[in-house]
């Protein structure tokens, strides 16, 4: 990534920073994704290595799928206040993500913002937010890098962890030359993307896949052609044995259908509630409609909750859709 | 990727063929899978440009999954004898993987083997074979950067497409740090991943995802769990009014199970005949199961027919994995 004279100088003084600090804590994400949980555990365990004494403090603990990933030593939960030279905190667009909790508990010299996301709003009292980066991982190896410090294999195996889940695998739009070249940069440094895939996508249980053979049989096209819809009630999940974390990825069953603008994955949560996975293709703007109904997120990747009877829910969704996808056309 | 000195020699002599011929023939295998038919529309593109009369001749055609790819118009039937300078046989390990139809109609100057497979017999008068290339398409943009032509946006999008169909999106054990830089290297060069993804893992018909939840209802963990093993009948296929073509990729899921050691796909044919797709997960063998039954591939995923009643079949194959999960843990 070519950084402009700005970004540059932001970079050597994090560098500056974190070689002086003594103690560090980092943060990241309410329900931490893989970049966030990549990015932390990544740089943690190169801190420590530097001599630093670090830790990892989050709002969320992180998913079962993770737990191939060194470093989660590093995680503790904190019921005193804690004070350190230096905050790290990746991947929160806003403080607020990061949680109240979090941001209360941490007493800090100096915060450090380090993300990639385009809504950044500068929470830190240094902030480098690198738009371009298809992950905040990405932005630690670079920051890493710079320092001249030596990244174990551990290490490169948690960044890495984050670019493939950030990129979904080098699928995304996201995906530049520039992220290309630091995953081999990775690999070279011990970072092994078979086994890094074979943990994140090819971990299903046996019920799994029968769930998703009974969600696939769901499926719906609406809104003109321009909606691929799939259900999980609360039924399919008892009868096949699986929670709601089985059905991570599930959403892009729908998405990976030729033609369609939009994605929804409607699951029942009880008391006719219903929690709504909505996916873009082809432009359409999701968070839009998902902030309709209270929620919010990406352009291409959108949640929110609703209350209704299946059907009510359904044909509100369907409704949504049919006119951004008029929109989109014109 | 580091070339040894021999390797160097013979990429220096095909160089210089390509370079001095007038007319050239790429062929690659039967059944071409993105690997053979991004490396050959790759390297037409770039021959075609340079000013060389080029064509493209196989036993078979391309399938649909491959439209989106620039320099379908090479390839061509033929009635008649064939004369070039020059026949470049891309991805083949045998020379009767090019089919004899192929190798009788074409009366080259001179042959020269392309190929990635370890296996590969040195059929070509001068052959390039490095294991160590995760792809043949890897292969020919080293020699193409060796050659120092260029290679347009449209060229290093077949390449890349190849890449990202041998690799399986980087996932396989073969996505070494030297082809995520050549991936790198050919996305400068225009090529768009996301947009390579989309047309190849995100075209599902509605049918076809009928037809997977179908298919994934027929999964059974079989051999002491070492087995995962899912059946597409013919009536699946004709109540979800789909082909043959459209089950590309479902062997995945049964692989993607936690803990198996090989998965399979068993396709009814007809007449109490199947076709059989194996894939192994953990070091287990598939190529030699396969052949028992008459057929082949690799250690990682290989084919076999087999004639039988269903129940006959499926027993034949657990027993199989059942004896090699056994050997396989001495």
């Amino acid at each position: 990534m070519k950084l402009n004279k700005e970004s540059l100088e932001t970079l050597e003084e994090i560098a500056d920073i974190i070689k002086n600090a003594r103690t560090i804590c980092i943060s990241t994400h309410i329900n931490p994704d893989g970049d966030a949980i990549g990015s932390s555990l990544g740089l943690a365990i190169v801190l420590d290595r530097m001599g630093k004494r670090v830790r990892i403090f989050n709002k969320d603990p992180i998913p079962r799928l993770y737990d191939f990933l060194a470093g989660k030593e590093f995680i503790k939960p904190a019921d005193d206040d804690i004070y350190v030279d230096a905050h790290v905190i990746l991947d929160c667009s806003e403080a607020s993500r990061v949680g109240k909790r979090v941001i209360d508990r941490v007493h800090p010299r100096i915060t450090i913002n380090i993300d990639h996301h385009e809504t950044s709003d500068g929470h830190g009292d240094i902030n480098l937010i690198l738009p371009e980066a298809a992950a905040t991982s990405e932005i630690v190896f670079i920051l890493l890098k710079r320092m001249g410090v030596a990244v174990p294999a551990e290490a490169a195996e948690a960044l890495l962890t984050g670019i493939i889940m950030d990129t979904w695998s080098f699928q995304q739009t996201n995906t530049t030359s520039q992220v290309l070249r630091v995953a081999a940069d990775l690999v070279d440094l011990g970072a092994d993307p078979s086994k890094i895939s074979m943990a994140l996508f090819e971990s299903h249980t046996e019920s799994q896949l029968r769930l998703l053979a009974r969600v696939l049989d769901t499926l719906e096209i609406r809104a003109d052609g321009a909606l691929a819809m799939v259900t999980v009630t609360e039924r399919s999940l008892k009868e096949t044995g699986t929670g709601a974390e089985d059905i991570e990825g599930f959403v892009n069953f729908p998405r990976s259908i030729s033609g369609i603008k939009a994605a929804a994955l409607i699951r029942e949560t009880g008391g006719n509630r219903y929690k709504i996975s909505l996916r873009s293709k082809n432009s359409l703007d999701v968070a839009s409609i998902a902030a309709k109904f209270g929620g919010g997120g990406h352009k291409m990747a959108a949640g929110c909750e609703m209350k209704g009877t299946l059907e009510e829910v359904k044909e509100k969704i369907v409704k949504e859709v049919e006119e951004s996808a008029r929109r989109c056309q014109n």
